[in-house]
Order: structure tokens, then sequence, then C-alpha cells
């Protein structure tokens, strides 16, 4: 983020949360002590810090709170309002990559990629001519939990394979033709890929418990790019390692980085360590909308991406 | 193969011409000298049988060839259709299934996702927080080599990812809109991805070589899911170690099943074992098409996915 372009933006201190030198009190006590103190705050990363009142209590200088994160499950929205604070975060910059991966993790899964490669790479290829066989993509029938950008932007790809798309979300939306379930259990059991695409919040934590994966069932797959709250992870395990659901590829966990030892000797699951978000491309990408963002925010502008807009 | 439909196909003795018990023409010169032999081969798998003149002399009795694979470059069709000998494969059961395998192991090399996981798996994540970023799959411009029914499956994929599909072909296609080079090297040139979708013949062994590795160039990629001898491996090889190019998703080999133990190394290279047809519901498709095209020579109707009709 420390682009040319942000610092010469005229009379503003931006600050980085992401390996602070000191705590976090002590470094805004003395950002805010500063003869010009920060009016905005430019969150990267963001997994470490929470901007909640506390947050707001020790930087009254800040009027703007913009986050390079897709997630702001670690901004306190409803607070941020209530004060005045402006938001944004990066909207839509990363919804693409995050389909893409994705799509690339459910097909992987299915087709067994990462385990056949795993199988190659060890050089037994020869000697065994028999490999377990993978699964079809099409005709698969794809429930998606969370039909926003990124849910939308999945199903899009997924069409494409010829998969049958089927959604939960908080309301169903009349432009899409796919058919809708207002319970998430009644998704899971109907679908043999479940892929957790919405944001967390309270009422999304563990939104596939033990009773959803139940309902999914042996032959079914769960796919999660959202956060790994989302997914209640002992069970998740429970449930692999009884056979009683048939894979899972998983970029998000919820101790990240600590991921349970457990899933390193599963051959039927896919991880990778929160990437869904990033390429090189993207990253050029978030800092242009950051940049964007603070020059209107500073020039009065409407916010580019606002979740909370400027009073 | 050996269900018990084909079992009862009247008069008809099938036999598979893979793992033998003995070598070939021991086993030929034995179904030959039955009271009954054989009107048909099947041929499962294949790689180790070529039906060529010296097997058509061998088998005087066989009037169909079915092989259960997609590619028929063991097969010498001309060969079969001067002596009335007629041919039929699988047809386009695999094609949808090749496809996604190839735009999984895409998405795969561009988005690191082997790579990420082999990290994941190695518990290296808590103490490396930097990972290398993967690159963006939508805008790729990517070129396929041969648009046939295979080749067409992973162009309307990758089309709901935002990519740009150029081709080479035979002849253009007047049907689609993507761009045709007549020139494999001009279309690596204007490409980021090459995927190799064609079929296996002596236009099209090396198709790839290593001025066509230098027209793709260091940022470019490599998926074949057609046949290892389409690529120079050697060449291939060479270009990946030294940077010349990016990196290669690969399910088919020179000289399957070995695989050069220099690829096994590469971050950039994701390797299955010629997996990309195989699933647990295009096995039961093939055996359904094996007894349809057998039923169907035997009672003289036409054959439902003929490469050589009989005469």
């Amino acid at each position: 983020m420390a682009s040319p372009a942000v610092k010469e933006l005229p009379r503003v201190l931006l600050f980085r949360l992401r390996r602070l030198d000191a705590p976090l009190p002590d470094f805004l006590a003395a950002a805010v002590a500063l003869p010009d103190p920060p009016r905005a705050a430019v969150i990267v990363g963001g997994r470490s810090v929470r901007v909640d009142a506390s947050f707001l209590d020790a930087t009254p200088s800040i009027a703007f709170v913009f986050s390079t994160g897709a997630g702001v499950d670690h901004i306190d929205l409803r607070e941020c309002a209530r004060r005045g604070v402006a938001v944004a975060n990066s909207g839509t910059v990363y919804s693409a990559d995050v389909a893409d991966h994705a799509v690339g993790m459910l097909i992987d899964v299915l087709r067994r990629i990462s385990a056949a490669e795993r199988f190659v790479r060890s050089g037994l290829w020869p000697a065994h001519g028999e490999y377990p066989l993978g699964t079809k993509v099409r005709g698969k029938r794809v429930g998606i939990i969370g039909l926003g950008n990124i849910g939308s932007l999945i199903a899009k790809r997924l069409e494409a394979f010829g998969c049958v798309i089927y959604y939960n979300s908080r309301k169903q939306n009349d432009s899409v033709s796919y058919k809708y379930f207002s319970s998430v259990h009644d998704l899971a059991a109907e679908s043999d890929v479940l892929v957790v695409a919405c944001a967390l919040n309270k009422d999304t934590r563990h939104i596939v418990n033990k009773d959803v994966l139940e309902a999914l069932g042996k032959d079914g797959i769960i796919i999660n790019i959202g956060r790994g709250a989302n997914v209640d992870e002992k069970e998740l395990i429970r449930a692999l390692k009884q056979g009683r659901i048939a894979g899972a590829g998983l970029d998000v966990f919820e101790n990240e980085p600590k991921v349970p030892a457990e899933l390193f000797s599963m051959d039927n699951v896919v991880m990778t360590n929160h990437v869904a978000v990033f390429t090189s491309e993207s990253r050029a990408e978030v800092r242009d909308t950051t940049i964007s963002n603070l020059e209107a925010f500073f020039s009065g502008e409407p916010l580019l991406t606002p979740l909370v807009p400027p009073r």
C-alpha cells in the first residue's frame, strides 16, 4: 500500500495495521498524538485488528476507515455509522478471483487433481496401474450459500460446466432462475456440492454445522472460500474422518494460519492458505481502489465502494 | 467391460487386449483358431496394442474393432477401411470430463492450487506468512490447439471465466467467433496459455516444439490433455528448467507411465496420471456405448459412433 501516490496525498497520515512495531493501543496513541493526527485508517489484511468501539474511542481523529480485504467481519459497521465514521472496502475487486479459486478447488476435489499430483510425484504410477476414479462435474447439483458477487460468479462459471445451481441467501434473488432454498439444511439435502460463499456474521457463524453436514451426506462435498468460522471445523473433520461426507476444498480455516493436522493425511481434501483473493493482478487493483477511495474521501467526493458513506 | 450383457451377445467372442496372459501374436492365434472365431475386437485402454496391418493379418475373422479410448492413434483407420473392417470408439463420452480436467489444471497452474496444497500440508503456513502469488484467470488469452469436441467444451467453459479464446486447427471453424490461427507458432505468440486438445497423428506429433515454446514465452503456460507426444517433452522440461515458460499442467506424457523425474521438483507444474477421461460415471457410459455399438454391428444396424462404417 505504500505507493508514492498514497504518500503524496496532502495533509494525511496513513498507517498500516499489520505487523505493528508496537502493541495496537500504543500505536494508536502515538498516531493521534501527532501534530497532524491521521484522519483515515487503511487496514491492510486486517485479520489481527478489530475496528470496534475501543478502536474508535482511541482514534477520535479518524473519520474514514478503508479495509483492503474482501470480508468486513473485523469492522463494526454499525458502530462506525453511529459515530459518523465512513467505511469502504475493496468492493468487488476480488470477486472473480475468489470465484475462480472456488471452481478450481471444486474441480480439484471432484476429479482428484491434487491427489493425482501427489500420486505422480511419489513415483508410484508405474507400479500402480489402477487409480481411484474421480467423479463427473457435469450434472452435479451445486448449492451455493450466499449469492452475492462471488456466489453469482461461481454460479455463472459452473453453469458452463453443466452443473445445476441451487442457492441459499438471506432473501430470494428474483433476477436469477436458480432454485432458492430458505433453509441451508434443505439446500444441503438437495445438493451434491455445497459452496460457502457468504460473509461471516453472527447469523452465518457455523452455518455449516453437524446437521447440515448430515443432510449433505456421504457423497457430498464442501467448498469453503468464505471464512473458516462459517463451517464448524471440528464437525467437518469428524464427518470427513467417519466418511459421512466425501471430501472438502478449504481455502479458509477457523484458526488461521493453524490448520488441524488431521486434515494433512486426508486424500479427499484440498487445502490452500487463504489465497483465493490473491493474484498478482488483484494486488495492483486493490492499491488503485484504495487510492481512489482515499482521494474521493479527502476531496469530498462520493466513495467508490462505500459500506458506510461519510456523514 | 465384462458385463453380463456383453457376454450374452450371441455367437461372439470378445477379448480384452490389455494385460494379456500371452504375447499378442499367440493370443490372436489362439483366438482365431477357436471353432467360432471372434468377429469383433474390443480394445480396452489400448496403449499397448496397435491395430495395424499385422494385427489385421493375424485376425481375418475380425470385421469390427471397437476402442473404448478417446484417441485412436493406436488404430490404423486407413488400413481398416481398405480391408472393410469397421471401427468405432467411445465418441464424445469423455469430452466433457476431459474439458473439465483441462480447465481444472489450468486454474490449478495459474492459481497455484496444488503448490499451495503442498505448502499447507507441509505445515509451513504458520511460519511463512508470505506466499508467492498466483495469476488471474480472467482476461487470459487461451490458445487451444484442436477445436474438436473437447477443445470446444474447454472454450465454452473458459469463456465463462472471462478468458479470450484463440484456436488452431486443420481448418477454420466458421461456426465460432474465436480468432483462428493457421500457425501454432503464431497462436503461441499471441497466447498466455496454450491448451493441447488435438488428436495425435503424424501432423501433430511434437506440434508443441522448441519454437512454439519460445513463441509462448516466459509468462506462458502449457496445458496438455491430448497425448504426451503432442509436446516435445525434452524441450518442455528444458524450457521449464530455464524459466523460458512459466508452468505446465500435464495429464499425459511421452512414455507413460514414466514421468521424467525432473518434473517432480517443479512447483509450477501440475501432473496427473492420464485420468482426464476417467470418472466413475464415464466408465459406465463407456460400457453402455460399447454394448450399443456391438449390438448395432451384430444386428446390421448403423454404428452409434462410427469412425469407419461397416462395408
